[in-house]
């Protein structure tokens, strides 16, 4: 199977899973806390989670399937609670939560996912020990998540970011939720603690290839195609690498720390490109992947292995 | 022990685990998730974990003290929340997160506070399958604690609230975190299904009648006393049992939803004392704790199990 058509299998079943796990009475609450999850998404996180468990199990996964929508619920959890503190409007082509409801409702929508993740999770298919020691995982991420946007908030009131601390707040804030899918999921199949540690490293460093990614995405994805605010991190002044590695060639961004046109927009893209910044960060992004490839060679070879593989590089490179 | 003693007992030891929990280097983060968690509180849903466990098995608990400050953590960062939403200044006699910080603060301390509670609750000594069945009753709790928040908000903008109404927000608001309380600590500690409905049960009714006596405090109780603003539930309309059942008696208490003067507001008690209201609502709280005394009995006979009875009848005795 290729990766697209994997991925759209996974994405059906996850979206199948959701359709399930919401009552037939829906509450205000109910309805703000599936508008995102129904706003489509394309489940890259339960798909790490499935393919984690199908390289440790000789290709079986079903009985996760929980434990995949637990993983893609608490990455929309954040996104919910994010998108209050960033003031977005726009998430996934559909207005955020906070915007169609309101700020308390955003929040409680927020929590009430968060809450759905550590039930789902539980009800995998899996021995218990192994259960426990995936909700100590989620867990751990969760809080590693919310340190992870902490500093991307700080790093707004800063312009002095380091390649370091940026990519320390990016293990944080990306890394770790798909370092606990892949471990996660290894778990619950039955893996080794050595296999459990490999795929935790693989999914930390294709988060944070995947996060560089995004960044680039933010700047250079027009916003018909991202469904997002476009260039929304330069007007917030966030200083992500693209910010940093401009600024270590002498370019001063802050000026465009505004709301751009897209003319204003393709024209720092232009001397971006000049100057070698977009290469440069591509590169951090592709060496991670690289680096992640390599930690797969622990794993025995299968459809499965690979597919893992191709799901990083497809991380890196695509557009949306 | 007297219950003064035994509630002493667990507040130091939830304490000094929290305590030990933080690290040496703390982030900003650290500090507001820790914030309202060392401004003290009464630890009374630890101490209902404790005392269920105890109740069940021979009077031991010590092994289960992190799933005692796991249901604390999960209080707080409802507290944390909670007072986002209602834009509340001072709690515990401190200000509020988001207000000593700011809201993304608030909001992201919080769910670092949800996190370490499903962190917590996964280290208590106990058997694994025990440990997910705790998991899973504690995110339906955190997902119901979410519903009734939000029935309680919407509750605002209403004048035809019923009893019946009420008491469903207040089940799902409080009354489930104190059920999860008593039934995750029979679980860990080993007790069987149905003593465990009994404990969940227990802890549900004595929950409602807590929150019934916290709405009272709210209105009786000086500022001083309770450490929070007197009269809030007043000043923005909550359709508390107050309200309902003053509104029942043909008393309309629209005209004090405004900033009140002591004065004003000793004005409002003094009518409401008058009309029988304020018996009315206490007699709900005190025949929820008695019916609570009644489903006690399922359980052996033990010093433990009357000091559970002791809490119950706190909850609906204290004045902060």
């Amino acid at each position: 199977m290729d990766l697209e058509a994997y991925l759209d299998s996974v994405a059906r079943q996850v979206d199948s899973l959701v359709d399930r796990s919401f009552g037939d009475v829906w509450t205000d609450l109910d309805r703000a806390s599936a508008h995102l999850l129904f706003a489509g998404g394309k489940r890259l996180r339960p798909a790490v989670v499935m393919l984690a468990a199908e390289a440790v199990n000789n290709g079986s996964s079903s009985d996760i399937l929980p434990a995949a929508l637990a993983i893609e619920l608490t990455h929309t959890f954040t996104l919910v609670h994010d998108d209050i503190m960033d003031d977005d409007l726009m998430r996934r082509g559909v207005q955020t939560v906070h915007t169609k409801w309101d700020m308390p409702t955003g929040i409680l929508a927020g929590d009430v996912l968060y809450a759905r993740a550590f039930e789902f999770l539980c009800i995998s298919i899996a021995p218990d020990n192994a259960k426990v020691r995936a909700v100590s995982m989620l867990a751990r991420a969760c809080a590693e998540i919310c340190a992870g946007q902490h500093m991307d908030m700080s790093f707004e009131k800063r312009d002095d970011v380091t390649d370091g601390e940026y990519l320390e707040m990016v293990r944080k804030k990306t890394g770790v939720l798909y370092a606990a899918a892949a471990g996660i999921g290894g778990i619950l199949a039955g893996c080794n603690a050595h296999q459990a540690k490999t795929l935790y490293q693989f999914g930390l460093n294709t988060g944070i290839a995947f996060q560089i990614q995004d960044d680039l995405i933010d700047l250079l994805t027009p916003s018909e195609v991202s469904g997002k605010d476009r260039a929304s991190d330069l007007r917030e002044g966030k200083q992500t690498l693209i910010w940093i590695k401009a600024r270590e060639k002498g370019i001063d961004l802050s000026p465009y720390k505004r709301d751009l046109s897209d003319a204003e927009i393709d024209e720092v893209i232009s001397m971006l490109n000049n100057a070698g910044v977009i290469e440069e960060v591509r590169k951090v992004a592709t060496d991670l992947v690289s680096e992640s490839n390599r930690l797969l060679n622990m794993l025995p070879p299968s459809p499965s292995r690979e597919l893992l593989r191709d799901i990083g590089a497809f991380f890196v490179t695509r557009s949306f």
